[in-house]
């Protein structure tokens, strides 16, 4: 995988030992050298050359509750836990994801997933009771009944079918004008994730598939899945949409593909940005692999 | 992947889309075909041929909470929703898996994941209200905010490390006697499934490790685990064991991990059952790939 996938390349060290040390953090969160990362909302500030912006630490933040990132080299980096409004999602994040690299949205997706399983679980789903923040924020724990909770990570598996030279590509109705991408669905309890694969692709365009191959991961943190991505080849190219997830779907061949990755003005449909594994997927099967 | 993975191939047909259909919910549970998963607790129970038990729907059985499974072919398929108490996880159970196909297996693993979950989420994590059993078990809502919750999945990388023809087992202070199994941890928000192996043999055995490949998965149900296997190569065989999570570990060669699996008393370490991806892995790596 020579394209940097988006989300990935982080140089944190997550130092997940740490996290439990309260006198530890205490004393990182006091160092000269720790950050917080500025954030608007839950969306990244950036610099003029598309860079994190971080600030040090002050004293007045030190009593709040702090996400632990990870230490860069020994700088400790933390992150804020705003307070979220319900459906604060603007899809101008992903203007700003575009100018950033890789590694550097890795550490804000990781504070962005965070962020939001801590908005949504301020309680118990064992007993309803309060839940505090613990582990520096990889965690929270019942004042009640003590269940830990720990941050949820949902595996979606992400697809491209193959035929007869064509790949197949899909729209959702909130997508912007001209985009196609990948197929894709979420992982359920009880099936792996070559199951996962043909169930969705059976589900959403009543293809049958074999041979399905994993091609590589990234994490999204819309709120915070594992996008697991992959490659199979289809029985036929009869599809059934399920239109009730998806408006339309195109049998797309390399050379369309080319033009949409080139971003040419005469390809078919508007290609899915960079930093999103259904532009890798496409790549690696441009690759001929 | 010739050995049958554990907890894979249920031919149940998921038929998901009927999941929010009440009318033909009610009139599937009501059908002469409908039959019921037979469970003691949350564990299978098993006829003489080690498969499942079922038995018809019956009307007292329809007006309380069922997990829709799916089809087997154009019949019903449900399970009961007991109520577990904290803690009520037998080893045993492993005893009764041993028995079972593995898409046998399979529809078990589904249900109990789910029991496992609801169990775990009567209440709204986002306002502590109770949650209401919706989508034919395959979703809580809360009958106050509305949130919608989903069972939970969660992604675990397992993985060998290779050196010097050699691979690396460990063992967890509760296992069985003798037991050595692959490595393994949860993946984090904010991390590829590459990245969470390079992590977890970094922080479990302070292993550095490059050439990370997929090799299958398999869903674990204690309690709903997704687990994704990987091999390595690392760059030398020096381990620093982190003592909280792991006991011992040992580097064996490829007559070693034989004997292992063959259940010699020879061998210098119990092997992980067939039903377990890292029995899968070991295959996969004595096979030479």
């Amino acid at each position: 995988m020579n394209h940097p996938l988006g989300f990935t390349g982080s140089t944190l060290d997550r130092a997940d030992l740490l996290r439990l040390d309260l006198q530890r953090m205490a004393q990182m969160a006091g160092s000269a050298e720790a950050r917080l990362l500025t954030l608007s909302g839950a969306d990244p500030v950036l610099d003029e050359a598309g860079r994190l912006l971080w600030s040090p630490l002050r004293e007045a933040e030190r009593g709040s509750d702090l996400l632990f990132l990870g230490l860069e080299g020994d700088a400790p980096r933390f992150a804020p836990l705003p307070r979220l409004e319900p459906g604060q999602r603007a899809w101008s994040v992903f203007r700003l994801i575009a100018q950033m690299a890789p590694e550097e949205a890795a550490v804000w997706a990781t504070a962005r997933s965070l962020i939001e399983w801590h908005n949504r679980h301020g309680f118990c789903s064992n007993c309803g009771a309060g839940t505090i923040f613990f582990r520096a924020g990889w965690g929270r724990k019942c004042a009640a009944c003590e269940c830990e909770h720990y941050p949820r990570v949902d595996p979606v598996v992400i697809m491209l079918a193959k035929f007869g030279g064509k790949v197949l590509l899909a729209r959702q109705p909130q997508y912007p004008a001209g985009r196609f991408s990948a197929l894709a669905g979420f992982v359920e309890p009880g099936e792996s994730i070559e199951e996962a694969v043909a169930r969705e692709l059976h589900e959403e365009a009543a293809l049958k598939v074999s041979n399905i191959r994993y091609v590589a991961s990234q994490p999204w943190p819309f709120p915070g899945s594992l996008m697991i991505g992959c490659i199979a080849d289809a029985a036929s190219d009869e599809v059934v949409l399920d239109t009730a997830e998806l408006e339309a779907a195109i049998w797309v061949d390399r050379d369309e593909v080319r033009a949409a990755l080139d971003g040419s003005p005469s390809a078919p449909f508007a290609a899915p940005p960079r930093f999103a594994i259904a532009h890798t997927l496409l790549l690696h099967w441009l690759d001929g692999r």
